[in-house]
């Protein structure tokens, strides 16, 4: 068995694996990917999959869920349409490539960008902390896991002021209040399903009071919210096999249990890297991500040893972003502690040898 | 073994739900669903699917496959930003539901849209054929298979003018000719693949050109050809069997083939509906759609009977749109003969019992 490290698509439960590809024989006699979204059968399967990021996340009233398509990036799109209001300017955190593109598409439909704090004068290897949040904008945006540097925010904004969050990478991953937010949006493929799916949890008041002139109606969360999700055709298997995981996250203990087992995770590789003299973090040790651990070797000669090594254990996907290089190791809800502790022992086996 | 007769998402061969299901348990040591879109084993899926389009379709020189999210719906909007030049106009023909929310979206991002053609009077019955097409306008949009009403376009407009196509329900199921058009898009949830991805087939020189001055990254086709198809995570699985289901076709004869055998299933079936005292077509003879063949009972009381036998026969997706009642037998690529002989056997016994 691979040992999948993966920055996503990534890792899901072996379980899921094989409940999916039962699907896609047999779903009530068809084929799950031959199945009619108007069918009965999926319509209960799309509002059990909602109704279960509900109960995961305790989403309470007044807020809705909607599946829709196109990743996060049309989620920059979409975040900031749906949330221009009067003043047609907005609040961005800079964390990093994603948040750069967070901006740049709010910026592209016409909302004119504060970008009130950054990480960028040291590589994004920080989440930004003394800032003052602009009082006269219609929204914040942040985004809460930096999967490219391995940050990824402790504490969440405080503000009054409508708050919005890219969550794809950390989403599931621990828990959050969601009364905090107005908008979150996160693309399925880290802790929710395959990719395909891109979830929406939004408040409801905020709905219908774009002052966009620009408004398409597949980009309208009022609309895809009153649809259901079923506006048109939604991506029907990432839909079933998100609703096969979000019922393994909540018979394994939900997204508490999966804190503490990522805690842990996080504990045991984290510690390696302090505690081994031929290996380094990159970030700020406080604003470590628990999803994606960043980390390089304090000697570049010694790199086609250390990947001779980890590939022999079978560890996959744990190459740096091209931009950054180095090692990520990406470690989602799915993945085991014991893929961890193989890591740990190759970096503790490898230390041996080169140390 | 169910036949199933599903408006779409529909049916797909055997064999491409068979290699689905395998690759969901093992793609090259990890499940499809967990493998990243930047590894070159799917790299290599996006190309082989990419070439594959353009292998079927006789796509020439000069022409780009994309492959987006968001389904015809959010291709309605790409569409016209992407079309949208000096004039700001565009001739749209109105040919029913689907048609009509190509014009809608247009008009939300600024198109002065004109309705040059239209079988509204008819409950689009029809496929216009006597109208005078602008000349003064970006481009011309049609829609050129009708999945609710069971209408087809057996030619297309004739025009010097920029030629878009919406051709989500019939794209595959018989040849054309690539060269006629600017711009075609489609869902792949009819013969190309499970739902989830868009197929755009796009004319190089038309990109790049757009007067629109809202124009998200992820809605410009010219970026997301450069980056052929991966500008962010794509819709991997539903890409994946979009490739098994293009190869299966490819093995199997190619569109020529297939269009040969749509048309056997179509002369069947239309047959009975014609030969057959209680059963009449809705749609104007010439313009029969080949995918979608919608037909009433000449007597609604026995409904119930009739229901009773094709379900009985295992046959399933039989019921007409909720917005014109009756039938809808859609005839996809993937649905053998047998399975149109089965509802022409159903048809027949009922006649002899009931007529």
């Amino acid at each position: 068995m691979k040992h999948n490290f993966g920055a996503g698509p990534c890792i899901l439960p072996q379980e899921v694996f094989h409940q999916a590809a039962e699907a896609v024989l047999d779903f009530n006699g068809l084929s799950i990917l031959e199945v009619s979204h108007r069918h009965k059968d999926f319509v209960a399967v799309m509002d059990e999959t909602m109704d279960l990021v509900k109960k995961a996340l305790h989403v309470p009233s007044g807020y809705s869920v909607a599946f829709l398509q196109g990743g996060a990036t049309l989620g920059f799109t979409i975040a900031a349409l749906n949330m221009l209001r009067e003043t047609k300017k907005a609040g961005y955190i800079n964390t990093g490539v994603w948040a750069a593109g967070a901006i740049k598409e709010a910026k592209k439909v016409g909302v004119d960008v504060s970008v009130f704090a950054s990480s960028e004068d040291k590589n994004f290897s920080y989440i930004p902390k003394d800032y003052t949040i602009p009082s006269d904008v219609d929204y914040i945006h942040f985004t809460s896991n930096n999967t490219i540097y391995g940050t990824q925010f402790k504490e969440f904004p405080k503000t009054n002021l409508p708050l919005v969050c890219d969550m794809s990478s950390d989403i599931f991953s621990k828990e959050i209040n969601i009364g905090d937010f107005d908008l979150i949006y996160a693309g399925a493929q880290k802790n929710l399903g395959p990719a395909g799916a891109t979830l929406y949890i939004v408040k409801d008041e905020i709905l219908g009071k774009s002052t966009s002139s620009f408004m398409p109606t597949y980009l309208d969360l009022k609309q895809q919210v009153e649809k259901e999700s079923m506006l048109n055709t939604p991506p029907v298997f990432s839909i079933y096999v998100a609703m096969l995981n979000l019922r393994n996250l909540l018979a394994n203990g939900g997204v508490k249990e999966m804190e503490i087992k990522n805690n842990a995770k996080s504990v045991l590789l984290y510690n390696e890297i302090d505690h081994n003299p031929l290996f380094r973090g990159t970030v700020a040790t406080e604003d470590r991500s628990n999803m994606n651990v960043t980390f390089l070797l304090e000697n570049d000669s010694l790199q086609e040893s250390f990947d001779k090594m980890w590939k022999a254990a079978e560890i996959v996907g744990l190459p740096g972003h091209r931009s950054t290089g180095g090692y990520r190791a990406s470690m989602y809800n799915a993945l085991p502690i014991e893929s961890v502790q193989v890591l740990v022992n190759v970096m503790k086996e490898f230390t041996r040898i080169n140390g």
